[in-house]
Formats: structure tokens, sequence, C-alpha cells
């Protein structure tokens, strides 16, 4: 950690921050400037946020060195973590593709579209049983019964599920029906729900915040591991910028940068990225070819009746088509995928 | 509603959507443009989310007319509401002042606060007992400990209290010692814990995500006021954006906007919105002068000791500076600010 | 144009806004909805802006339906528009690849940089000879002499140039001495430039501003191209968002888009939006895989040594291994790309 | 400056940057912390761009200390910078409003707006006659006609003239005929211009770009400065960010920031910050009690006719009733405002 001292900084103000420092552990290197004193400190990144340096008099900044994560840092572990759900491996050689639509909304609804997209190569299937809306009066999601319709439809076609929780209840409930579950992006600082995930024992879908840096990200998914939980999928989904063109910007930098700074898997959702079913399939392209370990992509039998996210869901035929691409392009970045064929 | 059809959008397009709104009981008017056909759809606002109209072939866009909320509009009310926190009237002719520390760390600072806050003004206590970090290493709140202090506080100096919630076990518990909730900027699309504050009988102090929208901000109270709990008070506290010299940005014009579009009181957090002490004085002063029903204000008797955002508190002795300076700024506005004296 | 009548919007406002309406020539339809009257108004979309219908007494707002650009727009021109420089065609099949250093700013950097380009693929050379610096301290770019060595490098290697332009001196120098003209980011909306580069008979590279919207660069294609130089490129190359991880955020998705909306080329700067050389190589990827028909790469044959983006440009080396890759992803997407070996 | 090596760095790599610092004449400590090594180095803040440290092998970054401006800052002059505009002072005591159409538009229209806000207090004029608009079919302003006009207005009223300059022609009209030239928004990284008003003699108005930071604003006035031109008023006009319920986002916070960095005035634009004509009385307060230095106002004797930015104009009326407002306000906050009466 670096402290600068303003120009106003008398004797005693660096006096009282040496002090605090060396109280904390911390070894001190003293930088005299040609008009500022600059204060270098050597100690625990962890307890920096807590000494209230940047409160005290006579200090202009503070600017941590480190960063403030650990556990899921490159630097703690330097191979790649795998993450199993059930029997589908993320992190790996292999690009996993998981799809379904964003709601359950019915029993022959999920379920064609579970067979549909298993023809077309998905190793997962997702859908949503509990739903956070923006409005209290659009569709809240089936609840308990579209958990029990997601684990049917992964008793007869294969696929490993992932739904979205959202508190405890959902939480409890889902532990029991499904194989993985979500952290939605408006969730992602939600802390009491990072831990409660944290403290189960079921693989993790980390959605980043829709504002949230990829420090922050990274943060949350501390929050998971900190409790116990290592099996942790990042998965960018786009960042809310002044561009409206598209429902939010998809940040696919943040891919090979994360899993720079980080062991952890990533994928990329490119439907709710693009909120557009036109930019799914070239979007989709791109993030394998940028090094996604997986997309988690949006599909329903019949978009205009879908009760949540129509424009974004590609038709069986067009997840199909999307499948059929992607196997050149990873193949061209030295991944795999093959639609089981 | 305005249904804007594509270019390539044939008769069969065109029928469907018809069709699809007339079912649903709307009106509908075709204006016949030089290029493109644009469907006119008079009904419920409420149920537009759920048509799936952009998800149907040959529609390129749906623009909406009428606004997502009802309930928490200025059409459905005209009159201002007035939020009453124990013996305080927020949203009235006078100026309500929040402070106290971020969090609550001990009898003797939370006590020495609310003594002094009272003295310069204040008419509500806040303090964190539940502190939702970004870092899963920071001191995480005194959690049921920190609420009876706040009660203990409120006793001897009268002082109404505010606490955030951040789950259901936290809610319970500040239910029977405080007297407003506060849900916080990360929770604000916490939907789960926006029904919970709704059911209960507790004023909500509801703040602004980072990246929400002024829309989606209101939707939120939407969720709450739904619920049957009308007490909402509306909190500006800045949005994330591009510049980092502030810790957020404040949107100081949200406050008269936000007056025009909703009956709600509005307040504003100049402490999170600057995370700057030195701004916090001139910023307080701005939130008056826009018209804010009150101010929130973190106050710590000694800053660089704070287990949480020291940089950005105050002084009991600069809060005192700053509310002598309320009284005038509020009166060349209309509204009424007195420190009791 | 769809006009959105207020609540308290009496006759007399109604009345005035369709006789402007009407002398504009405009076609009107009126919907009467459950509480709002909104006019639906069919004619020149070109003339909305200077009708001053939003600043009328009863009008809410003004939603138009139609696009504000039209030259440079899909509908207006079906097929794609192939841009030659020199004997480089942009926006065929064939993905062209520009490098080069940031700042020309030695012969010997210049000719070597060239040289390798040249045999690793690269059709283009890029070199900055006026630079646009945040700083007044900073070096400013070897002007005319740049220049000079941009047109001896093509002489030698047969590549294409192009340079950035600032204003009608620069611009002057650049149409004796390069085959193409860069219109940057920080000048985007300087219509004066851009009407410059319209009147000229150079093919134009225009690169989107950093907070600049689909919309408002396609906008300023628009007055390029109305100008008569239909010659026109477009470079995605970063926005400006929240996330400081890297330097700009690319926005991958606004290419499939750029190309639905536009008949223009589009090209991707992945040195500018990420700001990090590690990063280079698999945003070149994606890019390719999103559909860009080109890339724009920073090379220097010893970047610490550059004088200006150093940490973003790859050396010989590694732009060498780079477009090594990119014929298979290239050839994935139906794309072509050959380093000409 | 500090240089944060990565994990990776071995002694070759630091001696490497050891020898380039020693050779710009730095001074260095190495301070060794459990995983990295960090240099610290004292020397000149100007140079740091050009070393070319984070583009060195085993450099993971470079964290500036100084600021990278100097003239305009703080440090290198602590009294408050009065820009003397004709008889106007800007930065002093007294509150400065300057107010006028968007656009000059005739003869009558410009007289009779500066005849009212004369009237109601204001001290400058302000009209646009080179009209840097979006689409290149919107009105562009009457050029060289409209400054006359400015001048004619100005003669009768003995109100001081600022005029918006884009280019090197409007800016040589512009000194002939007009008291101050604005630098706006879109063109604030304009550095061919800036140099221009800043070999010029007139006091300039800078504008904040869209995506400015405060940073990067202050240096756009360095430009300026740096070039011999010290009378330069910084203007907060709100910033671009996700937020779209008002046209920009205005910072306010901004301001007593600056005031604090830098010994320049700065002053507020309500009406493109809000883009609002029912926000612009509140927001304008605001903007005095946070301690700007003076207001810049949008004034048309007919908005709903204004051919640009009608919707955020005032009529005489309105400005009238907003400016009987601002004395108590300004006297709140220890400045001064009279409207002369």
């Amino acid at each position: 950690m670096v402290v600068v001292m303003n120009l106003s900084a008398g004797p005693e103000h660096i006096a009282a921050v040496k002090e605090r420092l060396e109280q904390n552990g911390f070894e001190i290197h003293m930088i005299r400037g040609v008009k500022r004193l600059v204060i270098g400190a050597v100690g625990d990144r962890q307890v920096i946020d807590s000494l209230g340096l940047e409160a005290m008099p006579g200090v202009e900044r503070v600017v941590p060195i480190m960063k403030p994560y650990k556990l899921v840092s490159r630097e703690a572990k330097g191979e790649n973590t795998l993450v199993k759900v059930k029997d589908v491996v993320i992190g790996g050689r292999e690009l996993v593709v998981i799809a379904g639509p964003c709601a359950v909304e019915s029993r022959e609804q999920l379920l064609n579209t579970a067979r549909s997209v298993r023809r077309a190569g998905a190793r997962m299937l997702r859908g949503g049983a509990f739903k956070p809306r923006t409005s209290p009066y659009s569709f809240q999601g089936l609840q308990v019964e579209g958990l029990k319709l997601l684990a049917e439809a992964s008793a007869e076609t294969g696929l490993a599920t992932v739904t979205e929780v959202v508190d405890e209840a959902s939480l409890e409930l889902a532990m029991e029906y499904v194989d993985m579950v979500q952290v939605g992006a408006r969730n992602m600082q939600n802390f009491s729900l990072l831990r409660m995930v944290g403290r189960s024992a079921k693989p993790v879908l980390l959605k980043r915040g829709l504002s949230a840096t990829v420090e922050e990200w990274l943060m949350a998914a501390e929050y998971i591991v900190s409790e116990g939980n290592e099996n942790v999928v990042l998965c960018e989904r786009g960042i809310r910028t002044f561009e409206n063109a598209t429902r939010n910007t998809l940040d696919l930098s943040a891919v090979p940068l994360v899993k720079e700074l980080s062991h952890l898997p990533v994928i990329v959702d490119p439907s709710h990225a693009t909120g557009n079913r036109r930019l799914v399939a070239p979007v989709s392209r791109a993030a394998v070819a940028v090094g996604a370990d997986g997309l988690i992509i949006e599909v329903h039998p019949d978009p205009a009746r879908a009760l949540s996210d129509g424009p974004q869901s590609l038709t069986p035929e067009e997840f199909d088509s999307l499948t059929k691409q992607l196997g050149t392009v990873a193949a061209a970045v030295g991944r795999e995928f093959s639609r089981g064929e």
C-alpha cells in the first residue's frame, strides 16, 4: 500500500500515520518527493480497509497495491479450476453450452425445449422458477412447480440443470431439484445470498452485476469461496452503459482478463447481453473466440409467446443453426465442441 | 403503446399483431407511414410486457407510452405523501436531517454521536448493524447488539432510528428495535427483500441502486407499495458513472424530476454520493436548494477510527457547522430547518 | 413520429400541435388513450427536430419512429459498401488487417515495423503524425515529417497507409501523402472536420467517440457522406464506461448491429479498446468471429520505448503470432485471411 | 510515481526499470513486499507518460502520485483566478448569470431576448452562430450574421457576449465580434482548437466533455493556459451516463471538487444538463448553493419556435421568475446576486 500525504501534512500527521501502520504490523518506507511525502507500507492487504487511513488528517489518498481478493486469485492457485455439475465439466477443454427458456412456463414448453437443445449439443438446461422481475406486475415464475419440471426434464434428457435462486427459501428448494444454482446480476452484491450459496454444496453460476467492476465481481466470488464452496463459475452478461441500442454492453475483454486474474471458469450470456435474438449468434461466436469456457443461451419453442425475454430468445431451429457453427470456431481457438452426433 | 413494424413485415404479420392486441383488449389504430406501418394500441399498460410483441415476426420495436408504475405515480395521487417515522414527518415543509455513523461500533461511539447530532438539529439517527461490505474480510456489523444500541440511543435522545436490513432475519430483528428500515443501493432490485419490507408495517428508506434508472427506482418502490406499505422514502445517493474523482456521481436533477413523477418524499445522501468529507457540506446545501425533503449524513466521533466509511464521515464539529448553514438555504427555497435552539 | 400529450393538455394545445404538424406536411392520426391523447404523425423525419414540438404547451414528449440517418442506412442501400484504399478493398470477403505504431517516431522505427507487419499479413500501415494527446506536455507527433515517412514506407512495402487528421492544415498535408485519413474518437463530433473530410476524395476511417451511441456514430458518418464522400469505414474502438480494468469497454455487439443498420464496413481496434497487449490477441479473434471487416492493431518494434501507447502495442513477434491464428477464425465465419505466404 | 512489478519480474527486469528511471533523473526507493517489489520514484511528473514503463517486461502497473496538470492547479496558484469579460468579473463574490438563446436566429429574437435577460439580472448574453449539430440536416447557425447581431445586442444593452467557436475560421470571426469564446463539450478534446484559443487574447468558456473526467477537463484547460491564455472559465454541463430521464447527468459535486483542485472559476449550465425547462430553476438554485461562480441559461422568446434546444429553453418570464430567487440562495452561501433594480 502507498499512503500519499497532502501538501499541508505536518510532522504530527506523519507520525500518527506511521504509528498506526506500525501498530498494525506494516513495514514502512518513507519517500520524500519534491512537494509531498509518500509512505510505502508492506503488510496485510486484508486489513487496509479497516485502518481508516484515508480519514486521518494529512492523508490525501491511499493506493492499494495488492488485489483485495485472494482465494479466487490466480496467485492463490495457478491451474484452472474445473467445476463439475453432474457429469458436465466447466473450465476444461470442452466448450459447455447451457440452453433453455428464461422462465419455466409449462411442462410441454420445458420438455420440448430440453429435447431440442440436447439434440443441438447443449449439455445443461437453464430455466427460471423464481423470476426477479423489474415490475411487480410481471410473471414471477412457477416456483417449486418449475423446479420439479426441471428435475423431470433432467431425468428424461440427462441434461444437468441450473436455476436462479433469490433468497433462503428458493435456495432450499433448489438444493433438492437442480444441479447448479445461479446468483443473478441484480443479486451479485446481495452478500447474505452469497454467503448462503457459499455454505451450500451446489456449484454456483455467478452473474456479473449490471454495474459491477471486474474487481467487485471477483470479490463476490470470494464471498462464496470463503464460505467453503469452490465450485463457482463466473458469467459475463453485459454491463450497463450509456448505449441502449443493445440491452446491455457485453464486455468480452473481461473474459481473458478475468481468466488471467482468477482460476475460475468464465462463461458468457449473449442473450441478456444483447437483448436481441439477431445478435445472439455472432456474439456467441465471438465469446468462444475470446476464450469463454461456455455459453448460456435463451431458447424458447415460441418466443412470441414467452412470458419473459421473448425478444432475445432463439427458436430451437435458430439454436440448432447456431451450434452447428460453434465447433469450427472452438477448434480455431484450441477448444472442443461437439453436438454429439 | 406504439408497435413499429419493420420494412419486411407482411400482411400476415400485421394481422397476427392486430389479433393479439385485440384479444388482450387493446383498441387499435393503424398508421401507415411512407415506408412502415405503425400500430397505435390503447389498453392496459401492465400487460404490455407479457404480450410478447417484440418477439413476433415483423415487429421492429414496441414503444410504451404510459409509465410502468402506477401506485407511486403522481397521476395516482396528486398530493405529496407524508411519511411518519415515530414523531418525525418526512415530505412536509420541514427539512429532516438524519445523521449517525455508517456502522454501529460501540455503545460509547453511538451514544456520543446521537447526542451530538441531536444538538445540531438531526431528527433521526442512522447506524448500520448488518453491513453489506464489498469484501468478506471487512467488518460486517454488530448485528442484534447494534440494534439494541440504536434502541437505547433513541430512548435517551428521542431521535427516531433507521437501519439497513439485508434479508429476512435482519428484517425481523430490525422490526423490533428501530423505527424505519433501509433497503440499500445494492439490494434495490432484491425483489424478495422489497416484498418483505412491503409486507411489514415499518416505514422504508429506499436507496437508489448504483446503476438504477429513475424508472427502475420507482418500480422498486412500486414493489413495496403494491404489498401494502405506502410509507416509502426515496433516497438519491449517487449513481455509478465513468467519473471516479468522487465515489459516485450524485444525480441531483433526479430530485425535482422524481418529485414531479411521484408523490413520495425524496432525500439525499451526500456522504455516499461523494465519498469525501470536504464535499459533504456544499453538496448538502445543493440538495436542500434543489428541493430534497431531507438529508442523511454520516457522522463519526473519530472518522479515522471508523470501521467503515471514515473518509466520508463528518466529525460532530463539522456536522454542527454544516447544520448551522442549512436554515438559510432551506428558507431561500421555502422550506424550514431549525436546530431547535 | 408520435407526439404524446400530457394529462393537462387542453383542446387549444392539441389544436396548436395539429396545426403545426399539418403546416409542415404531416398526416395526422389522433389516438385517444384512457388518460392521454397521442398523435401519430407521418411525414419527413428530417424536419422533426426543427418543429419545436417538445417545447409546445401540453406536449409531454415526442417519439421519432424513423432513424435520423438516411444515406448511410441499410434502407437506403441494401448491398454492402466496399471501400477501396489503394489496392485494398475493405468490406468484402477478405479480412483486412491494418497495423503499425501509434505514432511515427523515426524512419527506422516505421520502416522496420512496416516490413514486419507486411510479412505477417497486414495490408495497410497505420501511424500517427498529428497526435491528439490528453496532455500538452506529451509527444505531439512528427507532423509532415511523419507523413513523408509513411509515404516512403508505402512505396517500399506496397502497404496502403492511414493517418489521423485533426484540422484543416493536417488534412491538407495528409491528402498529399497517405491513402486514407482517420477521424479520431475525440473528434467524432467535430462537425467542421467531418465536413472537410467529406469534401475530400480520400477514404475515411471514422472511429467511434468515447461516449457516442451507435446512432450518433452513424450520424457522424452521415455528415461525411452527405458532403459527397461515400468511402467511410467505421471503427469500433471501445466506449467509456465505469469499468477501468481495461482502458475502454469494447462494444463488440455493435459490430453486427451496425452492419444491420448500415451498409458501411466496420473494423475493430483491439489496441485502444483494451489498452493491454495481453488482451489484443483474444479480442482480435473475437472481433473476427463477430463479423468485423478488419482490424487495426498497434505494433511497435520496442513497445517499452514507444513515445505513445506502449502498453497496448504488440511487438512484431507478437503480431506475427496473432495473424497466424486469424485465418482459421476467419474461415470459421466465412471470411478469408491470408498472410500471403 | 510508484512502479509495481509483477510476480514473475526477475532481477534483469528490475535492473532495467531502475536504469531507465535513473537515466531520467528519478530518485529511487525499493520497497520489497511479501510477494512483489514496488519501486517508488521521485521526479518530474510530466515525463512519466513518455518513459514507457508500463510496457517494460516485469512491470505490472504504474501509479502516478502527482496530478498531471500544473498551471491550472491550486498548488501552482493559491488564490482564485478572476476572469474579466468586458466589465464582468467571473470568479469573485458576485454570481454571474449568462443567458440567451441556444442559437441566434434573427435580429428581433436576439435583441428581445437580450433586453429581457438584462432586465432580469443577466450580465452576459449567449447565442450560437456556429452550431455543432448531431444531424447534418439540422439548422447550422447564422454564422457571421449571427456574430454581428451579438455585437449589436451588446452595444445596445451593455451585456458582454459569448459564442461557441468550432474551428479556425469561426474563431477568427468571433475574435472581432464577441467578448468571450466558448469551446463546446464535443470539442473539449479538439486539441487543435484548444491551442488556437490558447493563443488568442479572448477569455474562454471551456465546457466539460460528455465523457470527460475532471482530470481530462483540467488537462484541456491546461492546453489553453499553456499557450499563454489564463482567462479560462470552466463550465459543468452534465456528463453522459446510463440515465436518460434527463438529457445528461449534472455532476454538481464536481464544482466544489474542481474549485479545490484548481484556481479557475467554474460555472454551471442547467439547460444542457437537464434538457428539461421544468428542472432548470431548481437545478440553478442547487448550482448556486454548491458554490458555482455563475450560471449559463438558455432563454428564448418563443421556445416552441426555437430552431434548437426549445425543450430546455426558458421563456423570458420564466427566466425573470428564476433570477428573483437567486439572490437569497446566493446570500445563504456568502455570494451576491443582484438584479440591478
